[in-house]
């Protein structure tokens, strides 16, 4: 009698269910739900006005997900919940909440639903840079350890700058807050009845190791007084390796459509989650790409790799050490060309021929060889997350001619990306981290073999496509199955896991030598263009940011 | 009575009589004929192909013009021939042609109408890049005087090349030519009867200097062994300075509807003879702005200015020194950016409100303010004319993030035009050459409030427009005039006929002082972004074309 397990993808708008099975990995059915409240980033629900760079959500909408999409997803897939053996979910991160002691997420209470820092601050909530300024700058004055690890710099959009805004601009609500808590860990503590953290949430979000803990009390109290005790009052949970069961559903299973002891699995970032779906063994790095790209690769050993997003221990999967780059211009670098520099007989050309813009380009762009455009990019529009870290660098191009057409620049951009994708392998070769194969996932990877066979070539390695369109659900799914353990009819390793249900298209990009030899002396114009502009030699990025921001004052 | 004087415009496609009225410049009537011939690039008259790169004329098209327009401007005018008093013309150049001993064409030979060398070779006649290629590098082995006086590099535009490129694939048409001259002296030789040189088309198309004379023997022989007679053999007519008599209308005057008797002036460079329609006293940088941009200023003094396109004693004005620089790509620039970057909804925008691209962006771009883009780019689209003179050099853009839109990349590349106009003028002062004033003339100056406002600012000068729709063709009325004299109702100083017949618009770009102090930064990241490219800090684009180069091969 097969077995099936159940993976719960929450997004950024919408909560998608998949049922898989646990055998083979087989897709049996799914359902996907839009968030009622969306992305809260004007008013909130009571009528307020949020303020510049707020971007909230409400706690209801994902159990609505759970509640809608699990029963829908098992009947179109005709799996009894007597077969569902497992259970596992993936959310963005850091989406934080602040919640009372049984749980109750403050803004559900009356006396707390008019103030914007009771609700859940959304991954993207980018109103507490001046924060992260403040925490980065301490971190490196103090020489905090931790902070090499996340590449020198920890991001605004994490834990502890989100605190410390609501801490300073509503401490009343942090008073009230008897927990912040990633809202990945709260759906699992919601379905299992006890709360669990997740290593992989802790470690890349809150500072967390599995050694040392989260940041100490010296330098809380630094930040500021009343942080010194943060960790034991307001996080004191203990932290859990991916790869292990929260807990077991709860006598209200019945609401989601399942049965109670059904085994839940700790929650992992929607991202990284993505690993074992497309069998990414330690030594692969796994691109997941989209808007922007989230590049993971997993190791033996802790090293120190200049300029990545982070390093944790257990953070991808159990007993191993997940790194963690990215680049922040990736789908949005093609989405902005279309938007701001297609031309109308190409915008004309797609729609008479009933193709995408992005096909047009493609095909135009994919019969162009390797350097015959004479452009190189700087894939900076977004900023550079890894290695150089520097959120004010911005694009560069470099070789127009009144001959340049469209489809060069837009190759170009999609070249960038990949000059960048090799700066970000080198520098973990470098430090010590091997990376010896290539997997892509994402809808770019699927549809674009253009793309991917310039990343090929660029990156001299073969590269291989995840299988499944749902990803993340899948690898969500596959965590279900080994919280159950192999007792129930799971797996004891998430490895095991992985290999039976985990899914590549059958499919290999392998490197054109010629290409790849062309593409070394473009690498190379873009790594001396990279480190002339990025590492100091021309500021001009810098200065040009700083008159734009002295005109529109 | 009134006089008037003729001034006719030989440009690329079309020639153009206009008369005007001497005592105020007043513009009586003009007509137009296109050539009947066009530019011959693809096959010659008889159906023979031609090469790569070959751009070609039929000079019966010129005498076509001189008998239909100057009639029907005078019919449009209401003016009659006998109060005609002097005539004026200004050709593109180099445009070559090989002639017998009596001004006939080669060409129009029934044994030479075959052989493509027998023709003219329009200014565009690119065929002759190798050959200039060795002028140059022979001349710099040699240490010639003459060539820091063009900037360092003689362009395969002029006529030494055109005529090394006749003699070495074909030497019968060669030794058939009595002569080779200037299109522009052999309209005015069939008009007056009798040949002359214009100093303006020899001192800037074929290396003449008023007291060093044209190359040297020793030079012309190392170059080709049969070179070493060309001037005295071939061009051996004196040359004579602007502002002079040529002769005066032959007995076949009334073929082309004016007297016999009528002063006829020495011919000029279409772009040069602006200048006293312009109004443009020694001093004034005049900008003739076009698909790309030529920089005239004269002084008093012969000075070696790094990098620009020529230095003429008489060469604009007589008794002068006229200095010459240029920008490859200005109007080309914009129109680029239209045909490949614009997309479709700002297409929509303009043809929903009946505006052209143009007016739509730069409507857009002028509600920009300086700095607010975040832009800089290098205008090098079509390499660097001045003062790098480096046709290897390409674009370049900083600054882009997934905010920019596009009016900002068009008023970037406004920018850039007037950033590159600033080192040029900036190179002249250097160099001793006084810079005091600006005038703009061309279509974009009429027509583009916001451009002329950024070149202001960026400059720090005012600007004024040259107030002629058909500058080249008033200031060959002018040329006509003094060429007539006071004693005939005219003029015996140009500066006299400019002072009375130029006009300018009434209107004033001044710098406005916030805008210039923004522009000095921005002007800063140009600079320093134009001597790391372009000087040598970064080969890259160079290193580009190269490999683009053997990508495409």
């Amino acid at each position: 009698m097969p077995k099936y397990s159940i993976g719960v993808d929450f997004g950024t708008l919408s909560g998608r269910a998949l049922v898989a099975d646990v055998g083979t990995g087989e897709e049996m059915g799914s359902a996907m739900l839009e968030y009622r409240h969306g992305v809260i980033d004007e008013r909130l629900p009571t009528g307020r006005k949020l303020g510049m760079d707020w971007a909230l959500q409400y706690p209801m909408d994902y159990i609505e997900v759970l509640k809608e999409t699990i029963p829908e997803a098992l009947r179109k897939s005709g799996v009894s919940a007597d077969d569902v053996i497992g259970l596992g979910i993936d959310f963005t991160a850091c989406t934080l909440m602040p919640v009372k002691a049984d749980g109750a997420p403050l803004c559900y209470l009356p006396e707390w639903k008019d103030n914007p820092h009771a609700y859940i601050k959304l991954w993207k909530h980018h109103a507490a840079q001046d924060q992260a300024n403040r925490i980065n700058a301490l971190a490196e004055k103090r020489g905090e350890k931790w902070l090499p690890r996340y590449g020198g710099k920890i991001s605004s959009e994490w834990a502890l700058p989100k605190i410390l805004q609501t801490l300073e601009e509503a401490p009343e609500v942090y008073d009230a807050a008897d927990y912040f808590i990633e809202a990945g860990d709260w759906v699992v503590w919601t379905l299992t009845g006890r709360q669990s953290r997740s290593a992989g949430l802790a470690g890349y979000k809150a500072i967390y190791h599995k050694r040392d803990g989260y940041p100490s009390k010296d330098y809380l109290k630094e930040l500021h007084p009343r942080l010194e005790n943060l960790i034991e009052d307001k996080m004191g949970c203990p932290v859990s390796p991916l790869g292990v069961k929260a807990g077991e559903l709860t006598g209200d299973a019945g609401l989601i459509g399942l049965k109670p002891g059904t085994a839940v699995a700790i929650a992992n970032v929607d991202a990284h989650v993505t690993a074992p779906a497309a069998k990414a063994a330690p030594g692969a790095m796994l691109a997941i790409m989209g808007t922007s790209t989230c590049h993971l690769v997993v190791g033996n050993e802790e090293k120190t790799v200049p300029g990545m997003c982070g390093v944790v221990e257990d953070g991808v999967y159990p007993g191993y050490f997940g790194f963690e780059a990215g680049q922040s211009c990736v789908g949005d670098h093609f989405a902005w060309f279309i938007e701001n520099c297609m031309p109308a007989g190409y915008a004309l050309e797609a729609s008479s021929r009933g193709i995408s813009p992005h096909e047009l380009l493609t095909e135009k762009a994919g019969k162009l060889k390797a350097g015959e455009s004479g452009l190189v990019a700087l894939d900076w529009w977004n900023g550079n997350r890894s290695v150089l870290v520097d959120v004010d660098l911005t694009g560069l191009m470099v070789g127009m001619t009144l001959a340049t057409k469209p489809e060069e620049i837009y190759r170009a951009l999609i070249e960038a990306t990949a000059y960048g994708t090799r700066v970000i392998v080198e520098n973990f070769r470098e430090s010590g981290v091997p990376v010896d194969s290539f997997i892509a996932s994402g809808g770019i990877a699927a549809k674009n073999p253009t793309l991917m066979r310039i990343y090929a070539d660029v990156l001299r390695m073969p590269i291989r496509i995840a299988g499944s369109a749902q990803g993340p659900a899948l690898g969500s799914a596959i965590f279900g199955a080994v919280a159950a353990g192999s007792a129930r009819g799971g797996y004891d390793s998430v490895f095991d896991a992985s290999d039976r249900m985990g899914r590549l298209l059958d499919r290999t990009y392998d490197p054109i030598p010629a290409n790849a030899d062309t593409y070394d002396k473009l690498y190379a114009e873009y790594k001396a263009l990279h480190d002339w502009f990025g590492r100091g030699g021309s500021g001009a990025m810098k200065r040009l940011k700083k008159i734009k921001k002295e005109a529109v004052e």
